[in-house]
């Protein structure tokens, strides 16, 4: 070993010990003489001091060295004179007595600092110095912690990690697969998996009972904003069950990792929402109930009174903002204009301010206080409080009122990123329409199970009672994010059968595509379910951030991209040649001449 | 829960408890007007019993019932009349009082028992059925336990499991890579990884000290006998390290696995070994020292007596048989032949059969007793011992004497499963000279640090003395078989580009392919060094098998392809034009067009 202690475990009961310590130069002070060294590693910062009575040759070396400078000192633990209390090593200094310097280093293009001064493109070409952070090398370890508490949890429930393979079948039905082409194949391509969904049905097929993985997962999709294109998910299922049991079980998982990644015990069960409800109150299927301020539907009280905007509309909802009633004209306007936004897509804003002095509305004009009385009831609001309403068509205006809930949400300081509202949601529909292929989707995927009160309603043709058919799915909301997903699945060939039917996959193209799942229900399939969560993003969460960049090592940008790796990449003729394959831009030019 | 116990769980102490059980049907006896079935899960075997006084209804359903039907049965936990001590829940049965089929099966192609009736690929084809056996069932517990077992004891060493990218640029130098078509940037390719380690390199540049990864990874490579194109590694890396600290590291984790997993207390310090001593003694870099038998060298006492075949060889070798001096004239002849075979090559084998009556050899018309005695003293040989030699090429020679050193291992029964030997081996020359390409290839890798001591010759244009250099690498050995292999790295720029100046790579070659990690040793680079251990075959060899394919879940075979899925497999055409690809097979049609 290069060192004898790490540069975050000195303390002063270690004073007159001569240690070596092995790290990088965060930073350098001449001071009368003095040399004083901040030297970084992993586990932290210890001051090395270079007295005037230093030999020459640490001097030397000493004056040669720069920022991030990779260097080796050997010395006693003295204790300091002016301490440091803001890091646990800060009572104690090294004087050095042997420095050798490891390897020198280039002038990083940013500095190594908490809050740097590199852009964002430029950490991610240099991501190997951008990992030098603390918010990064804390995100990581919070990740390896996160996984170490997933798997003991798991694992004392007897569930089995399975890995599953990643060269599969191509059987795309929603995103894009990734494919891979293979050599000894020609022709042929395999896909890399957007989930283990049917490898761990199989498990289940199989008597494994209990499985679980944390995997890598692929979707070639269009990418949005903090997507990648390849993201974990903690993958897990189990036989025997039913919905309370999958739910019992995972609720158990979350407040395993509250308790030990975050230190909070929650000791009550979680909230359950049906997916009916959380679209009504809370305009979303992933409500953040770290506050209150649901939506009230309006339409009885505001209705039919005469003012023609809402008299037209399906639907008319507000929100009641507590302690609101003092926005200013200026600050209406604003979120007017806010929720006038493409994004949200609003036509307008009527508000309602209940003040001591009679309710000010920007719709009173057209109603008695007595009717936007009877409208604030409906939340029940109160003195001081403001009512922003919107009208229209009822999914895109509980849409606008969810997404403008969320917004006051965030100007109120009502979403903390130190408070956690977990949240179950569950019975969604089972399929979607869609208008553009004229067929229905699979609103979670293809092998989620109707509930089993809907099975009539399942194996009818009428495309109006099959948008009825609810699933006996749910997902686990934390805080306003998505993070798991899952269902109860179906287990028997016949109703795997219909669904594939019902999504309009001919008997031929479902035996082609998922033929062997069809099989191994014929050969004694349990009843089973199960969830995914996405690791990715509970990891960010926890670590009390939106983005979940700086939670994965080495992310691609929103290109797809490895800007550091400089990935996808050119590969050379012979590999192509090889794979019998001819990138379009080459065969193109094959057809003309 | 459709289930209150396992089938695994129940005892005499449970007798009169009413249960409910799941599981698949094992097997159904009738004797005398009662139904016994065996019902199975994960956990174990539990008997059923219906009796004659049980309802119409349940008789009726067991008369129903067949091989693998899902079944949930209630009754009350009665004492067995003859006790079976062969499984844990020998001493009970259930006497149902309500059976629910939950899920019909058909007649299963091959029998769900340990040794089943079913061929390879009929097995393949059904492998949800297959892992339904127990050596499957045991072989993938096995492997959440020694997975469990890795994380836990590197978890307590302080390393971080930190996941790297699985689309990364293609750098193929030695095995092929996987290449992934990119749709968002046509005509490029990510690759998948051979391993992450110019990752964990970096990660070792970014300061995180101690990281491993169980991961996947994947090399397109004509496929031999149990291999698999996508396996996986417990890959590891340090820094501030010496070779020694990394092979103390992780002979705690071999003697943690052996503690943790086969309950074998390893104490003494794991057996190491040059690679030449190992080449010269074992005629193999990954000896099997269960037993000994080591390789003498008799060039000296056999060669320049008048035998024109040894005397005409550059080597003469042999391995001493103890006891073996009884073996027939038939028996030699057989061996004779096995050494002839072309996967080893030999011209011939010459035998000296020490026996109470003296010297009896195939070679004693060239050489007196004294001198056949003077090459069993190599050995030493002992009365009732029969030396096998061969000779010719040094390298061929000591290779088939390898070879057959395992072969009568073998025949002898010296390679139980049961008994482990590890062993390091270090000091493997750093390069390898391709007479084809004529060009030198790493033996390692590329990253892969030359002894310090070899440093002059490394920076010479002597190919020979290039050749001589020895490289900071060592492997893990176990039973002789090649588990891990890993080695102190290059660390300095310089270092690093004269490294790819003797592979023959030309400046810009190297900048396109790895200018990330050239451009990363500038910014401050810690001396580091690691180890992989291939996880499939480690699992395999704990469970006392030779072959993984029973150690992964669902493998592919020896073409790459998973006759499950059946993929790979053809991809649509509108898949195919979004990649703006074409395989080979079409170009080629249009071009003829």
């Amino acid at each position: 070993m290069y060192r004898t202690h790490t540069c975050g475990e000195l303390r002063l009961q270690h004073k007159g010990t001569g240690v070596t310590l092995a790290g990088w130069v965060q930073r350098i002070r001449n001071l009368g003489g003095m040399t004083f060294i901040d030297l970084r590693d992993r586990y932290g910062i210890t001051q090395l001091v270079i007295n005037d009575s230093a030999s020459a040759e640490i001097k030397d070396a000493a004056s040669r060295l720069g920022r991030e400078f990779v260097i080796q000192a050997t010395g006693a633990v003295t204790e300091r004179l002016s301490k440091n209390n803001k890091i646990p090593t800060g009572d104690v200094e090294i004087t050095v007595t042997a420095l050798h310097v490891l390897n020198a280093a280039e002038t990083p293009p940013f500095t190594i600092e908490d809050e740097s001064d590199g852009g964002e493109e430029l950490r991610a070409r240099f991501r190997y110095l951008d990992l030098r952070r603390n918010p990064l090398r804390r995100a990581l370890e919070l990740r390896h912690q996160m996984a170490r508490e997933v798997r003991s949890y798991l694992d004392s429930q007897q569930f089995l990690e399975i890995e599953t393979p990643f060269l599969i079948k191509s059987t795309p039905e929603g995103a894009r697969d990734f494919v891979v082409p293979s050599r000894m194949n020609p022709g042929e391509f395999y896909a890399l998996p957007q989930s283990p969904q049917t490898f761990k049905q199989l498990l289940m097929v199989s008597g494994y009972d209990r499985y679980f993985q944390i995997v890598r997962c692929f979707r070639d999709e269009d990418l949005r904003a903090d997507r990648q294109p390849e993201f974990t998910q903690i993958d897990c299922e189990m036989a025997f069950v039913e919905r309370e049991d999958v739910l019992r079980t995972f609720e158990g998982l979350a407040k395993h990792l509250f308790k030990t990644v975050l230190r909070k015990e929650l000791t009550a069960s979680f909230p359950r929402m049906s997916y009916a409800d959380a679209m009504q109150y809370y305009g979303s299927d992933k409500p953040d109930i770290r506050f209150d301020m649901r939506i009230a539907n309006l339409t009885g009280a505001l209705k039919g009174k005469g003012f023609a905007v809402f008299d037209s509309a399906a639907y008319i909802g507000g929100i009641c903002v507590e302690g609101g009633a003092t926005y200013t004209r200026k600050q209406l306007d604003e979120l007017t204009e806010w929720v006038k936004r493409p994004q949200i897509g609003a036509k307008g804003l009527a508000y309602v301010r209940l003040t001591a002095e009679g309710v000010k509305s920007s719709i009173d004009k057209f109603y008695t206080p007595d009717e936007l009385q009877q409208a604030a009831a409906a939340f029940p609001a109160r003195e001081g409080d403001l009512l922003l309403i919107l009208s229209g068509d009822a999914k895109k205006t509980l849409d606008a009122l969810g997404a403008l809930r969320i917004e006051m949400g965030n100007r109120l300081g009502l979403r903390r990123n130190d408070v956690f509202a977990p949240l179950w949601v569950y019975d969604f529909p089972l399929l979607e329409w869609d208008g553009e292929t004229q067929r229905f989707y699979a609103m979670h995927h293809p092998f989620t199970a109707p509930k089993p009160d809907d099975l009539d309603k399942f194996y009818t043709n009428d495309n109006a009672l099959l948008a009825q058919v609810n699933a006996n799915a749910y997902d686990f909301v934390l805080n306003g994010v998505e993070i798991g997903g899952g269902s109860i699945r179906i287990y028997d060939a016949k109703v795997q059968q219909r669904m594939f039917e019902v999504l309009g996959f001919s008997k031929e193209e479902a035996a082609y595509k998922f033929g062997f799942i069809i099989n191994a229900f014929k050969y004694g399939a349990p009843p089973h379910g199960g969830i995914a969560f996405g690791f990715d993003r509970w990891c960010a969460l926890f670590g009390g951030q939106e983005t979940i960049r700086d939670y994965i090592a080495f992310p691609k940008n929103n290109a797809g991209r490895d800007v550091m790796l400089d990935a996808p990449s050119k590969i050379d003729g012979a590999q192509l040649k090889e794979l019998q394959l001819m990138s379009g831009e080459r065969s193109t030019s094959t057809e003309e001449g």
